[in-house]
């Protein structure tokens, strides 16, 4: 009967809600807990008496479009097409669902890297596709000779995510190389890459398909003004692919949603023209650093974190519970929130890992590091 | 290849499009073009600088949902509840999309009413579905025969629309229990209710499949803020339905957009506290009777209003060209732009009929129908 039989309630709301019962300081679900920008919420008071609440066109606002475009000339020195390229959605998760549901149909295999954001196989699966997961290396690069073996006739899709949710790593130069020789021999696969926290790497520049004409001339581009601009609940996010994807896609959006929050539009068209993206990664890095050294006097072990507001942590020298139980003993017994990795697998790989966020105030990041040293 | 091949751009952009190349007065596309009520800009700008920007839980604000209980207990004395049965969305095309994805499956049958408005089918053929098109009679009432005459072992929904789009009917309390006597003998249909129009109504009172305990416990109703409230662009409506096939539609919804406009869903809570919906009905029905009024002494024959901010009129006394190609006229020769009756058909029926949103200024009207007049 359940086109997703096996699917609970989303990890990040669970763990949300149980941090909120218990008091915990949440640093489970990917959020902002500092102020957003003062200028944002002025123009957005500013423009709630102008004529900013009725329909958007169905592809979005076209002065959002035209930013947008502009966007993309300045961090990859190419102007996407304003009429035929882009699409605004309700959030990346809502561009993500869509992309898949036009282009994946009954009996279509999809490989998804192994692990990965929670949206994306259940995406597949209500679209009738099947999943197919590949594992990632230990260091969460991808594998290019398991994908190679994973690619069957029936194979149209792979889902990237770059930087990567939950780990942070970012795709290296060759890594790309090695994608493009591996797709040459495959014309039928599209390419939809998750590239959500494009604005925030922090030890080497992000690369976005729209830097790669091979691949991008076969992929769709999922990203997020809700992460970028510390607004997750606007739901703002675009799509970028080429006219022919994206033709096919806008038919499904056009009947999935038709259109998107018109005054949120309107703001961030405005708010592009001031906001700084450079000061927004410098922040995250001071951020990132800050949480980093707070936890250095304690017993988890940080791994690397390239890009993302994400830290990941093992607490092997901690405790021999399973994550998902040391997850809920830290939320009642120690006051902090995090997602245990092993949600983030096919299979519930548990390495005794713990996803920490760390887009939050710098009293919060210290009040939860001197929580978490006591453990 | 495409999963929807035959469809074009929708007739409401085209329609809104070509009435702004030519300044036409845009009687297309549904949405009011007056002034949105103050106390909900007030609201609004009170509320932006409050933390409303974050992701709500999943199935909507809570307040926002509690709300809409309690709409639901002033409207039909039936509260219901808050965590089971309602979930807002963006807007209610997302809702009824999200329905239709989550319980039609590769080769289930839907029957849908014929005309129509135009999300219902493109979302069956993207889940992989059949829409079957029974006609409704010449008085767009309903035909239980041709319904019952239409399913097969295969038929799992019935998508109805009341108050209906583009005619204005309004169901029957006999078509209810006819419908409710040929579900009987059918436990595996669902009914998908599109309800979006239910606070405005003229000759009669609506009535909900809220108010059906037979239809309820099988159904899904959609309905939506952008229309009651005036504000379209904001994409914030909800579904009602029983925990069950309400527990199934969470499961895609949320990994289909998670959540929906913080901001908005924060300022409708707390508007629904003041909005008075008899005020709106009544002021729709002014709006009816001045535009019908207006009209007479014109050569279009007007056919019955009994809800909705849609007026459907006959013109061919005027002139025997094609509906799609007399609109095109009407907009280019005559500065008024409206909807030709024909794209609400399966199979483009043309009646020399046209839609007209009287959902504007009575100045708009006022000018509109000097126009009219005239042709
Ligand atoms: C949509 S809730 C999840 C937010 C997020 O991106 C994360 O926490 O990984
Ligand atoms: C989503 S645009 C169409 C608006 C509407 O409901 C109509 O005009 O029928």
């Amino acid at each position: 009967m359940s086109k997703l039989p096996h699917i609970p309630t989303s990890i990040f709301s669970v763990m949300s809600q149980l941090a909120n019962e218990h008091g915990a300081i949440n640093l489970s679900q990917g959020f902002p807990n500092f102020p957003v920008d003062q200028r944002l919420l002025d123009i957005t008071k500013q423009l709630t008496h102008e004529n900013t609440h009725q329909y958007t066109p169905m592809a979005g606002l076209p002065s959002l479009l035209e930013k947008i475009s502009q966007l993309t000339y300045e961090k990859y020195t190419r102007k996407t097409d304003v009429a035929t390229e882009i699409l605004v959605t309700a959030g990346a998760t809502q561009g993500i669902y869509t992309t898949i549901n036009t282009l994946i149909k009954h009996g279509d295999e999809v490989i998804i890297l192994d692990p990965c954001y929670d949206s994306y196989e259940p995406s597949v699966l209500v679209a009738g596709g099947k999943p197919f997961r590949i594992a990632l290396n230990e260091d969460y690069a991808p594998n290019f000779n398991r994908i190679e073996a994973g690619i069957t006739s029936k194979t149209k899709m792979i889902i990237i995510n770059n930087p990567h949710n939950p780990t942070g790593r970012i795709w290296k130069e060759n890594e790309f190389e090695a994608l493009e020789t591996l797709l040459e021999k495959h014309p039928q696969i599209v390419l939809l890459s998750d590239e959500v926290y494009e604005y925030i790497s922090f030890t080497q520049p992000h690369i976005s398909i729209n830097t790669r004409p091979k691949l991008r001339e076969r992929a769709i581009i999922a990203s997020s003004f809700g992460k970028s601009l510390h607004v997750t609940g606007w739901k703002i996010g675009y799509l970028i692919a080429p006219e022919k994807l994206m033709q096919e896609i806008k038919k499904v959006h056009q009947f999935l949603v038709f259109s998107v929050s018109s005054l949120s539009q309107h703001v961030i068209a405005s708010y592009l023209d001031i906001v700084d993206f450079d000061a927004i990664a410098k922040m995250y890095l001071q951020k990132r650093d800050l949480f980093r050294s707070l936890l250095e006097g304690s017993r988890f072990t940080l791994l690397p974190c390239e890009g993302t507001y994400f830290q990941v942590v093992n607490y092997e020298k901690i405790s021999s519970k399973n994550d998902t139980d040391f997850a809920k003993e830290l939320i009642t017994h120690h006051g902090v929130a995090t997602i245990p990795i092993s949600v983030f697998y096919e299979d519930g790989t548990d390495k005794r890992m713990l996803r920490f966020c760390f887009a939050k105030t710098d009293e919060t990041l210290v009040a939860a590091a001197e929580k978490l040293r006591r453990v």
